[in-house]
């Protein structure tokens, strides 16, 4: 079973046939059609399922010389199958199609690990249905508590658990051991801009995960006739968020950050009224936590200043913030350069590296992901990323070389086969 | 059944038990409820009710002279059933109790109409479920016809045959003959604006309609990741959208109009993705046609500047403009002065004014009325308003007191008694 036949069976679930884009909510039919997709090609390849009651999954290979059921030492690839809505093919799915193939690529090269390694599939990573990104990670390692979690919604007001039940799971939420005395996580993941182009690069190694956040405004004001109210008497919040949104963006610019309003929920929501309230999500994300704590507070300064003039209302409230993760710094440049066991501190000669040819470069991201959940946790932990000749994702445009996911597997086979040594 | 009888006996249908606003969006459980309802109260009175294919009704009282289903030289007066999204319980419900309230009390008078004297309910007059306003009305004059109404769908993609059929009804959209040679038609509604307040006035006549028009924006960007991205590389319809709203607030403030952007929807609406597309609805009003076309220009061509600079795009569509209604001036007068008949053009003796005192003030309204639809089609029309101390309206917080219920009644059944002897 290649990438590319794997790939072709994944391709269509969950796909719109209007936009291209895909929607795999947790839990939803076209969801739990990946993790079954996933489960099949595991067993097809004997590898060992463990789950735990978040809705996670790892499956092991253990060679002959690792006692059953052990993950001591281990070595775990892989990534998420949830999607946001009108999403892309790549983020996620990537990272778990590679992982399998790599698995077979070095089962085809005869490599017998001297360590299990397990391939991973955790659930909720965009926060597309529930609000809080990495839930499953976050749940398996404490990062959030298993009261929080239940508390959560779905807009349809559907609580984690139930929505878990309603998809055959039997919701056991909290930390787990899945991951338990691993030695290290390695998550492949196409790139979500566009440094790797720039570099002309077809993988590279993260450094690290910018600080980044979710924030909910509510703008309130009074609901009125569009028709008969005066612009004078209004209190109309829509005005409050219209400028909340501009100033965002022009505070982004400034600091060379990033801020963003793309979900808004207006009540009632009719042409004809003046809209009682207006909530706005903010996901903003800075090179440090004191620049995004800066920003964000400005933000929220000139919000309040324009609610004043608009005679509305506006409260914030953090919905969650991840404070910058640095990888592995050690791992990271074993992977990137190969220079595993080489004492010299003088650069190797090009035809001295690996068979994937590897120097590749070291590149921070501004995205969230499992692993910078698994790295805060403890875990030693590198992300490899595969060239996106767009930088788009998180949208039907996103893309993929086929012949880059194909170094992709090679490249995460060569990191699993040294690591795993 | 007094007014105050009826009016409890409606006050729950379609009511949030949060925040005590009506949805009572046509051919739902709610509106349906109050169409039964208002059936009911028909009976009670032994009033012939006519139907047309549209959904609209108008409940007859035919005295002997009146020949059996004649309208020739009737009068008749109503208004309408649905609400907007979280609207006030009098904008439509008050003219229609309150025409059966008259009904009660001219009968109670004694009084005999010489002509037949009609109660009428228009359906989807707030345009909350397909997007066109008085869409009953229009369809019985001929201001839309069948075919655009065929293809109008609500938000869940609904046609409107389909929602008519599924609450029962028998759609035959088009014209319809149940205002046949009616000789005026008067509308009783709550105002939706401060200006009997400021007048110390409990009732008006309404001297005109602006004109207004309601105009759908497609403001179109690229879908991409919201940390990844960075901001010099989005294509972000929201900042086009914001940008727009703003000025919206700013045109209609220069040129004393009225403009509102109530309604939003955003695609992919996830809190990590910058949009694909924003759509939004201005509503927007004016002292005339030229100025309201002139302030529409204006905010798309603003609109347009800034999508240069947002590298968006931005397309504008007219969803329905209604021009100005002038009422007639003479009906208007008659109903205000009660100098009926009176060839003396001296003012009269303030004890010389009929029972409700009245020498009500003739006020404008910026809000479309199915009368203005009436009145467009050629019969002579219009419109009572009654008091709102607070001026809210479209709102939960909409409200009459009852003792300017009360007035209301009286002054409708002045009115349709003179009209009708």
């Amino acid at each position: 079973m290649s990438f590319e036949q794997m790939w072709r069976d994944l391709e269509p679930v969950g796909r719109s046939a209007a936009s291209g884009g895909y929607f795999r909510a947790p839990f939803s039919t076209a969801e739990r059609e990946c993790a079954s997709w996933f489960t099949e090609e595991c067993a097809r390849r004997s590898l060992e399922i463990s789950r735990d009651g978040n809705g996670n999954v790892v499956a092991w290979w253990r060679p002959p010389s690792v006692p059953a059921g052990s993950t001591r030492g281990g070595i775990v690839t892989g990534s998420h199958l949830d999607s946001v809505q009108d999403g892309g093919a790549y983020d996620g799915p990537l990272g778990v199609v590679s992982a399998l193939a790599a698995v077979d690529l070095l089962r085809d090269r005869g490599f017998t690990p001297c360590r299990p390694i397990g391939v991973s599939v955790f659930v909720e990573e965009e926060g597309s249905r529930f609000g809080l990104a990495c839930l499953g990670s976050r749940l398996m390692t404490g990062a959030v508590s298993p009261e929080a979690a239940r508390q959560l919604r779905d807009p349809d007001g559907i609580p984690l658990p139930d929505a878990m039940a309603a998809a055959g799971l039997e919701p056991d939420l909290g930390g787990s051991d899945l991951l338990e005395g691993v030695e290290c996580f390695v998550e492949l993941h196409v790139e979500q801009g566009r440094d790797l182009v720039n570099r002309d690069a077809a993988i590279g190694v993260a450094s690290a995960i910018w600080p980044h956040g979710r924030y909910r405004f509510d703008f309130d004001g009074e609901a009125n006739h569009a028709g008969t109210t005066r612009m004078e008497d209004r209190h109309d919040p829509m005005l409050t968020y219209a400028m909340t949104a501009l100033a965002a963006n022009k505070q982004a610019r400034l600091c060379g950050a990033r801020a963003t309003f793309g979900r808004v929920d207006v009540s009632p929501n009719g042409t004809n009224a003046v809209p009682s309230r207006v909530s706005a999500w903010l996901d903003a994300r800075g090179e440090t936590s004191g620049e995004l704590a800066a920003m964000v507070a400005e933000i929220e300064r000139l919000a309040t200043e324009r609610a004043g003039r608009d005679r509305t209302g506006v409260s914030m409230r953090v919905e969650s913030v991840s404070g910058a993760v640095s990888f592995d710094p050690g791992l990271a440049q074993r992977i990137a350069t190969e220079d595993d066991g080489d004492d010299s501190t003088a650069p190797r000669q090009a035809q001295d590296i690996g068979r994937s040819g590897r120097r590749w470069p070291i590149i921070a991201t501004m995205a969230g992901h499992d692993a910078g959940i698994v790295s805060e946790a403890g875990t030693p932990t590198a992300m490899l990323f595969v060239r996106n000749p767009t930088g788009v994702s998180h949208s039907p445009a996103e893309l993929v070389e086929t012949a880059d996911c194909l170094v992709g597997v090679e490249a995460l086979a060569d990191t699993l086969q040294r690591l795993a040594s």
